[in-house]
């Protein structure tokens, strides 16, 4: 005889199958969620379905959005001549709280990664070209992870970018080697591309 | 400008509302979820629609199931003549994990708490009482919380269940006074079962 029904083993599985929690938490998660309002599960069911309906990435420079062009690349009072270019949107927001920079961005959805089998082609590293390519574009910011496969695509993409007569920076390491960049604080952020160098 | 579109804020907002899960984990699970497959969301969307639809209490005991009567209640192998009250289903999967107690279950579904405004008609007590008057039953074995709410919830049924004539039992103190008893593990538990005394 198994131990949960299945609809609750289900949810079980399906919950523990999401970054950070594990089988425990989702065990604890399912029978509090049965409990829960009829009202409130269909809230998360509707902001699922909905997320994944509505959200996309920007047409321009990659950013999750809900519209097809990114509020940020959509604002004309923004300087064209910059751009930040950062693992995913995530890194976007945590540059905007701190509302000091005030220029383009462009999200590669990634980084490039022989142990997980990530390749440039894997990434929105295209787009970025062609974005320098149309000119306009004055300094192209690298700010990404200081791990080995940060460091990597930052080698990667100054190397293509340079040729095309772009100033290419990245973000200094003003964080501690080795630790994702999603665990920084705004200010620690726009510290270390404040003191960017040139590669 | 919103620094999220309302999608994501939404997302991250009604997952934030799950117990144990702050804004912080909220923000990178919408994240992670956005890059998911579809198909990948679709199972969670549909867990969590198939749990609400097809998990309720069973009319026997209260436990969780798919069927009109639980697994356990329908079980004609075991012993008919103890039941052991729980607060809420999750307790009933670490005592059969176990695999020591063979009689019946009623589950509560909480305890009795001033504090909370729970008071005994909130919760699944009538059909236990029920279930003493018709007959059978040798033994109600108290298996609550340690906590102050767990003690006076003991104490209520304990008044009600003795005068029908029926031995009341509660678990051994054997795990630290004022911690909640899913942070036992089965077998702790059993133990305690085994060392209970009467009232």
């Amino acid at each position: 005889m198994a131990l949960y029904p299945r609809p609750i083993e289900n949810l079980i599985v399906e919950l523990a199958s999401l970054p950070t929690i594990g089988r425990k938490s989702a065990k604890r998660l399912a029978f509090k969620i049965i409990e829960m309002d009829d009202e409130k599960v269909n809230r998360l069911v509707n902001a699922l379905i909905n997320v994944k309906k509505e959200i996309h990435h920007c047409k321009i420079c990659g950013n999750l959005t809900d519209k097809e062009i990114c509020d940020i690349c959509s604002d004309e009072s923004r300087d064209k001549s910059t751009i930040v270019v950062v693992e995913d949107s995530s890194n976007i927001i945590s540059l905007e709280k701190a509302r000091e920079y005030k220029g383009q961005y462009h999200v590669l959805n990634g980084l490039i990664s022989p142990r997980e089998n990530i390749s440039p082609e894997d990434l929105n590293i295209e787009s970025l070209i062609e974005r320098v390519k149309d000119g306009g574009i004055d300094e192209v910011i690298l700010s990404l992870s200081p791990t080995v496969d940060g460091d990597l695509t930052i080698n990667f993409l100054s190397e293509i970018i340079k040729p095309l007569g772009v100033k290419v920076t990245k973000i200094a390491n003003g964080v501690p080697l080795g630790v994702s960049l999603e665990y920084f604080d705004e200010m620690s952020i726009y510290k270390a591309l404040e003191d960017r160098r040139e590669i």
